[in-house]
């Protein structure tokens, strides 16, 4: 028997109009969908002929273990299948995709990988905003604030790059993020929220530093949410506000 | 008579199946293209019915003055059409998108947004590896080498972060780059440089922080290339080292 493969694949951010077309074509020749529960679930109408393996991860609640999720695929793959993996947003950026890769090609399974829409382009583009606009930064940074060791990210080595920040799975500890990034950066540089970006549920929120907490609060943000902070943020567009008011 | 509509679409790095499905769609509703020269010329057969218009800018190369380009979408949405202005890679990464929407919308003409695939994130794909893998950082950033006051980035700062750098439009001034993070970051951190990524064209070579600079040059390496420097490079796949010893 022939060993079988893994393609780890960037779903983007929730509306399927925003998959690859590689992805598309991709989903159509999986003989097994391992759901990462931020993806949107009427992908497997993309692979009508898969089976569908739900292994879903999301801090504080109940989940797969990785282990079990990576032991599932060797299974699969050793067996001949051709596993694609589907994650929410792009399949290099957080997420574990290194650690998956690693222990695949220990197993001597081929593995590649299919990039996505990450949520903080995702978010940026609802925004109407440039995330790197020349007139204010160099460049923007994507970081996690939930480490495997708790640890707390280096804000002020952060803060001091000038890059817009994008800030992944950091709305539980809002008020942290905000408190240090205020040490190190203006109380009123823009900062914006968007929770389920690209998908039929978006909700924006945009406002300054020294309001983000208290505004992601008073407005109900929660998981999943991207946490925005930078002078390009100046130009988000200001319906986003309305919007978010509104909810 | 109505007033047309600009679109600023990222046409990803190259590989026409790694536009996403919107993308697709949208080509194919346009009036007007406005082609950068970094996007792949076959994407004019997805918009068959549509004027094209090649704005390609090329750092120290003949080019089209930025405010003739806005000016000409803004010339062609006042006269009721809808303009597709396609960049290279993401649409909200580098590439003045900031200052089209702000000149746009300063004439009354709504924008949109269309996400694409960024190079950075190509060449990981094709690297096989994740450039925020939880073992090594915590984070990426995406900087370009290139600023309209001709100053260099802050290397300190960003070596500071921990995270693994992604730097555009490097590769003229690769010697300057490595030189300057060699200060702050050992010599055997992990490095790659990729050209062409997602493309036809795609070379790549893995390499080390002290040797980048003398690998790039040897290799024949030049833009447009993505450097990537950091540990999560460790695991950048060993037939990409053999794939640029062969060029």
């Amino acid at each position: 028997m022939t060993i079988g493969k893994v393609t780890l694949l960037g779903a983007g951010p929730g509306d399927l109009d925003l998959l690859t077309v590689r992805a598309v074509k991709t989903l159509a020749r999986a003989d097994v969908l391992m759901l990462d529960d931020l993806a949107n679930p009427d992908i497997v109408t993309l692979a009508p002929q898969a089976r569908v393996v739900r292994v879903g991860k999301r801090g504080g609640c109940r989940s797969t273990p990785q282990d079990f999720i990576q032991r599932l695929m060797r299974r699969y793959a050793l067996a001949g299948r051709y596993v694609v993996r589907v994650k929410g947003g792009e399949a290099l950026l957080f997420g574990r995709a290194g650690e998956e890769i690693d222990f695949l090609r220990a197993a001597g399974i081929e593995v590649d990988i299919i990039n996505g829409v990450t949520s903080a382009l995702a978010a940026a583009a609802s925004l109407g905003a440039s995330l790197t606009h020349r007139d204010h930064c160099r460049g923007v940074t994507f970081v996690t604030a939930h480490a495997h060791d708790h640890s707390e990210p280096d804000w002020r080595a952060l803060a001091a790059t000038g890059t817009t920040l994008a800030i992944y799975m950091g709305m539980s500890r809002v008020d942290s993020i905000a408190g240090n990034l205020l040490q190190h950066l203006a109380a009123g540089t823009p900062a914006a929220v968007v929770q389920w970006a690209g998908s039929a549920h978006e909700r924006r929120l945009v406002t300054r530093l020294d309001q983000l907490a208290a505004d992601a609060h008073a407005f109900g943000f929660a998981s999943p949410s991207v946490i925005l902070i930078g002078h390009a943020l100046a130009h988000a567009q200001a319906d986003a506000v309305a919007l978010a008011s509104a909810a």
